[in-house]
């Protein structure tokens, strides 16, 4: 048993979730886990389909690119987990997809609108899309300068608040307190993606949500007096 | 055997449904099954995932708001379902769910129009859409204002005629002289939702449809001298 | 074994198909089968979910509309089902579903016109709407004139080269050689219904396929030089 | 063992997931597997059920349009694949479907433009429509003819870079080293036509993606310094 199979097991089983949930084809998407006290997070290696994978396949990395357990070459977005898990404080796990909906929206270059209270339960306003790299980014080690784009991104914005982001013209990326949560995150904003979509063909001219709203329905799931869900700390189950 | 075992049964089992028919992702929805006699209804205990619900997690609550059996905090949506057992006579079935299309119309703040005898087979009448809930009515209690908005929106129409409605900028509740049926009407919603979604871009100019066939559709089903269905009475099976 | 025990074992396999080709829910739709020398048909029993059905539950009939076998109510459809039967000649399974694009385009009162060689390798032309059914026509005997529309509308059209029909405001029916055949049709009517809608999504100003084409395709697989398939009077299989 | 064995059963294979893969319904789409040494290429029989199909069903010809093995009748589509291995050097493996979002984009005669990377992974620039067979075409050898539009749309075009196509009003092929791999890029053609259906809806306006980051992504996966997937020559696997 090496220090890492926790971290490996927790990373192969979010990314086995993946085509579970319909949110990859083939060998599409990623999700890392990370451990913050190690240093280092698990990646799944890149191109090896989806059913060819085990906890060990899983690339052991640590936050300089260096590869400290795994014989396989990490996924080729590996840099921009890393960059993400450098600079989002509190945050243990990162899922990357090419899902349908979310990246429609991601390739026509537009943020997804808060309009409604199921968007609200999750995230803190819209889902936010990067601007598009640049020609110079790209020269340069384009998987960080991904990452830069997000962490630019959240300049004025919580990664907390809003566990996911449109990278322009790619797809999207999320995250959250574990592998699992960040899956969980991918999964409900490409529900969140295709609801957008068909309430703006219904009625192009609705406004987002009324801000009232929006805090209610966060708050009611994450605020310091959340009453959704049951008590952490209880006994109850 | 507890004597509200029976309801908690009829809960569990709806609920279970849910995700079965594709309605709703991960914790989200709500079932609850209402007893007239003991005037008491089971409902889903808050953010518990479906495979691990089991009958006996079910909170049964009277009418009053009191737990009288469970111990897992219910359902943040049940002042909502505890509003509707007592304004709408006759029903003991509610379900909620976040289902796409239907909660796409929600957002756009639209009613779903009726276009077709399939529509008029289960709705008589367009599936009404309530006001935007007020700032006033969120810093009140949110959940009892909700379903004060949905027992407004009713004040011409009959919840038995009209067995569902769209929440704005939220999502569908449907109901039903069950919590199996209050199912039912939301796997229906959701196809009529996407049906006519359809049915507008294939031609935005499409008017409702006529009255005389709504009453025949309506009638045909539910009127006094309904005859689709087997005899209710009959000894076929 | 009864001398209907075929025709009923045909309309039983049928109508199971329905829910498996995901073009029903719940107890929507009806498929029927006919035997042009015993001058019957047999059909789905009206308002029995599909997974409580049985061969012996299927209700046999004559065309002038008396229950020969069968203890249950038939569809309410069959009068519909029995119109077709008297005036399409050679038809021997009619098939109803709601399903959703084909029930959109219905709803719509548009026909679906004919873009593509999918279309034309099953359907000589466009897919025809009915016209919308009259307030007189609906305070007679309702299916019997819904029946009626469809034979208006095949006035100048072979029912044996357009195996399918939408009827205005309420949905499709399709028929064959055989109740398997109309299901069979139903399944691409969903399908052509689809991707039509889609290719007027992304060229609004697309016209209808040449004169030329919908000939070389139809001809290919229907014609008397057909060389689609294999030879039916091979001993191939 | 014939030894077109291996040929077959690579065919019978490739063939039996299109159905798995929600590409096909009932009979139509067909694929084959070439071997260019042995000047053949393996080919479903017309008309037959993927249920049905066995590596021995399969039909062997040569580029003669001389059946080398096999009783069924051929894909009325072979004469199409037989221009195909003859004009792109390189290619072993042929995917005919009617998958839905890509058969919409050849029924309304549109390329389906780059949009984002998701695209540019698989594919160097837009995926070409051809132009529409003219009637002379047709009253030739139209499966043939089909081909050479397929041939003519690549005059400036790269079959290795751009390893699909759409036939104008009819649907998509596409090709691979392996007919696996003529399927996987019917599949992700499939992805890619519907992701750019979404795109162009929810932005009317947006432009192709800019040629760098096309360069990019491309290179990335296959030019001479592609570092995605694992080494080929690696003993990892």
């Amino acid at each position: 048993m090496n220090k890492y199979a926790s971290l490996q097991e927790q990373a192969f089983e979010a990314n086995r979730e993946l085509p579970r949930k319909g949110l990859v084809s083939e060998t599409f998407g990623n999700v890392s886990a990370f451990d913050k006290d190690l240093g280092v997070f698990a990646i799944k290696p890149s191109g090896v389909p989806y059913p060819e994978l085990t906890p060990k396949t899983m690339v052991v990395l640590d936050l300089e690119n260096r590869i400290v357990l795994g014989k396989l070459r990490p996924s080729s977005d590996t840099p921009t987990h890393r960059m993400l898990y450098r600079y989002f404080e509190g945050i243990s796990g990162i899922c990357h997809t090419h899902s349908s909906f979310a990246t429609a929206w991601a390739q026509a270059e537009k943020p997804i609108p808060v309009l409604g209270t199921t968007h609200a339960d999750l995230v803190h306003g819209d889902i936010p899309c990067t601007s598009v790299i640049t020609d110079e980014q790209i020269e340069k080690q384009y998987e960080i300068e991904t990452g830069q784009l997000i962490v630019n991104t959240f300049s004025h914005l919580s990664p907390l608040e809003v566990p996911m982001v449109l990278v322009a013209r790619h797809g999207p990326f999320t995250w959250g307190a574990s592998a699992k949560q960040a899956v969980y995150h991918s999964v409900m904003l490409e529900e969140l993606a295709r609801i957008a979509f068909h309430t703006l063909q219904i009625n192009p001219k609705i406004e987002k949500l009324k801000a009232s709203l929006i805090e209610k329905h966060f708050q009611r799931k994450h605020g310091p007096d959340a009453y959704y869900g049951q008590e952490k700390s209880g006994n109850q189950r």
